[in-house]
């Protein structure tokens, strides 16, 4: 959002050149803080406030901005002066923004990285998107077992401008190997001379450089951790990711499968700035799909033309009856997608599934049956044979309740996202079996009154 | 997950009493895993396993239980054992589980716990739930500021073993304002003689007692924080909020809004821990409502019964028209929900968000028209009059987005949650809609073909 009040008197002081009031406002405030009251600035006010601030704040600053001005920022700037705020940026926060820039723009700005970083780069870069490897931060603290508390924290401040947390200190062989892990807090309690090895918990808990995000959050989040390490095939330490980040993917899976749900393809900026045809188009692809699909109930509807041309009552429930299962099937996709994102239930407790789903779906079939029974009469839309309409409506929202538990499910045995088996998706598919449904009851009890 | 090798090895241990195994089990591995392995074991089984820990360690592990064996738990053991435990959990964790225990054994148990654990229990449960005061925790470092870093370290060796987090460390005055902040690793890296008036930053970011979690998480998670400090009315430090109970809040609220949008209500248990009967109703409930809600669009169906009657073909595309409002309906709701839910957009922006979303409608419902009409071409649905079927579609995709999306910004507006209006209640809006806007536009222009 806009700070209203502040940015037109950021604006003055761009325009005036006051060095001394933008080098105090790039320093003095919470970079989180300067950051978002530089919303709404230009790509060059931007640089030009920034450049009020030594390279380390600049980087700092700039990591708070959204992503999208990230991008923006790094195109609209000489190279080389980019090239010096990345080598400054913390190499997680780096890569997240030459992930998405243009390939050009990153050959162009490589080789005017130092050589360090740049190495630290291509590393980072080559890890498959969502992995650990990719959320990772390179700048840890590390330790040797042999030295005594005093010294590793006399280390340790020298070692502290560079790491992303010094909280956890990771105990490393020769060849870099994880050995242990020693909290900041456990060398600052423990006695001056007892050596880092007495001290260090063994048992660590880490993941592996190519794990999935998720795997990593919920792991993180299971331990409590501040931070996780992350560790190749033979145990070397390649990186840590740290609780900041993890609250990031948490938020991000959790809006992807949302969107899925909601049959939105996931998009990266917020509501209010995606472009309205991105816009249009990510929700676009969905409709369309499912539009072709649904063309499918007006087929089916066709082949029962007779009944409800002969008894046209029939057509009154349709939207009823369907919807019927179409939200019983979306609470059911809802709960399982979900189940299935956190870890709740496996594939393999699917016929445990199948069983409560169905239970689940008969004891509100035959609660909503009933009720549509006295509503019906109360409403006075009682006819002959009327019953099919209960009984339809207990058989559809068991369907749907199976249906929505058992698609996602099917999903993932076909490998695919779950997620996909949006709740909308999923309503379309009841839609074109409810038809059939209805109209099969329909058929089997009333056929003998029906003119052929 | 219960874990298949290593339950009946301990439950091995536990019938022969081998208390050195016991001891090792729970006081070598990380608390988490222990409460992980020892899933699946009774009530009696957990406490005697817990039994051969020191307290402490047997209030870690008790921690890392699912909430519901935390419960049956308490109720399942003598109260003087249950309040010494008590006693030694962190408070926001015991907070937590007194908060969904029985009234009655909340009594029992209290007047069994130590002054000082009681008056604080007390205190904490007196905030509303999810609200800061009532995820945080009492137990922060914190320290005067004319301390020299050296001494100010001493002390907080003492502080350590009580406190949940040592890694930001407040400065409070004598009346407990809050005055700054120190980290440790401000603190370690700080030359001696420093004082920590010279280290600590003044400008502290806090959020107050009573705001709600959601927002807490926000701010800690914006600011990359560990902890964030609570503060009262007048700037007195209350408590800390840690990161590792913000992650649990964003899992829990991102849950919160997966089943509302889906059309249930939320529940604490795992999918296949709820009681059926539990489930059944948590789901009913929408189910029922929407049900009554949809009963409207047989009584709007009967109105027209004599158009369909008439024209037969008419009702092949009702599922048609109403399922692709609810699409797009759907997509607009769970997009508004979930950017109110993140906070990047307000009720303030409510006619950029109409204005957007008419326009997304628009260029939908005119592709998914002309869609239509090439489609039902190539079916040889072709009729007289066939060409109000792409415009109740058109009109109708406008209106899935519009009362999609500033529904829940009503609901919002009335003062309650907008994630109530879950897609299938907007489903359900937009069928009743649906109806009269296809009947509407089929009685103005086809009227003229009809006989009354």
């Amino acid at each position: 959002m806009v700070n209203p009040i502040l940015l037109p008197e950021l604006r003055e002081m761009i325009r005036n050149n006051q060095k001394a009031e933008l080098t105090s406002f790039c320093t003095t405030l919470h970079p989180a803080t300067a950051a978002e009251f530089m919303e709404g600035l230009t790509v060059e006010e931007s640089w030009s406030t920034l450049s009020h601030a030594p390279i380390q704040r600049q980087a700092e600053i700039f990591e708070f901005f959204p992503l999208s001005k990230q991008i923006v920022m790094t195109s609209g700037v000489e190279n080389a002066r980019m090239a010096r705020l990345l080598e400054a940026m913390s190499p997680d926060e780096r890569v997240d923004l030459l992930e998405r820039v243009e390939g050009e723009i990153v050959e162009s700005l490589l080789p005017l990285v130092a050589q360090a970083e740049r190495t630290d780069i291509i590393r980072l870069l080559s890890f498959p998107p969502e992995s650990a490897g990719s959320v990772m931060t390179t700048e840890y603290a590390s330790l040797t077992e042999t030295l005594t508390a005093e010294k590793a924290l006399t280390a340790l401040r020298n070692q502290a401008p560079h790491r992303e947390t010094i909280y956890y200190i990771y105990v490393l062989d020769s060849e870099r190997h994880l050995r242990g892990v020693v909290s900041l807090a456990e060398l600052v309690v423990a006695s001056k001379t007892s050596s880092v090895s007495e001290i260090m918990t063994r048992d660590v808990i880490s993941v592996r450089v190519e794990e999935d995000q998720e795997v990593v959050a919920r792991k993180l989040a299971r331990y409590d951790f501040i931070a996780i390490p992350v560790v190749d095939d033979i145990g070397k330490l390649v990186g840590i990711v740290t609780h900041d980040d993890i609250i990031d993917v948490v938020i991000e899976e959790a809006d992807e499968d949302v969107m899925q749900l909601g049959g939105v393809l996931p998009f990266e900026e917020g509501y209010l700035q995606t472009p309205l045809f991105t816009f249009a188009r990510k929700r676009g692809i969905w409709l369309v799909i499912l539009f072709i699909a649904t063309m499918i109930t007006a087929v089916a509807l066709k082949e029962y033309e007779q009944e409800f041309e002969q008894i046209p009552w029939l057509v009154l429930f349709i939207p009823l009856i369907l919807s019927c299962g179409g939200n019983s099937g979306s609470q059911s996709a809802t709960l399982i997608i979900r189940a299935l994102a956190v870890g709740n239930i496996t594939m393999t407790d699917w016929w445990r599934i199948a069983w409560r789903e169905a239970a689940v779906g008969l004891i509100l079939g035959t609660s909503l049956g009933c009720m549509s029974y006295f509503l019906a009469g109360s409403l006075s839309y009682w006819a002959d044979g009327f019953f099919v309409v209960p009984i339809s409506l207990l058989l559809m929202v068991v369907t749907g309740t199976l249906l929505g538990s058992l698609l996602p499910l099917g999903f993932m045995r076909l490998g695919w996202d779950p997620a996909i088996t949006s709740t909308p998706f999923v309503a379309s598919m009841i839609d074109i079996t409810g038809i059939v449904l209805y109209f099969s009851i329909v058929r089997f009890f009333l056929s003998d009154s029906m003119t052929y």
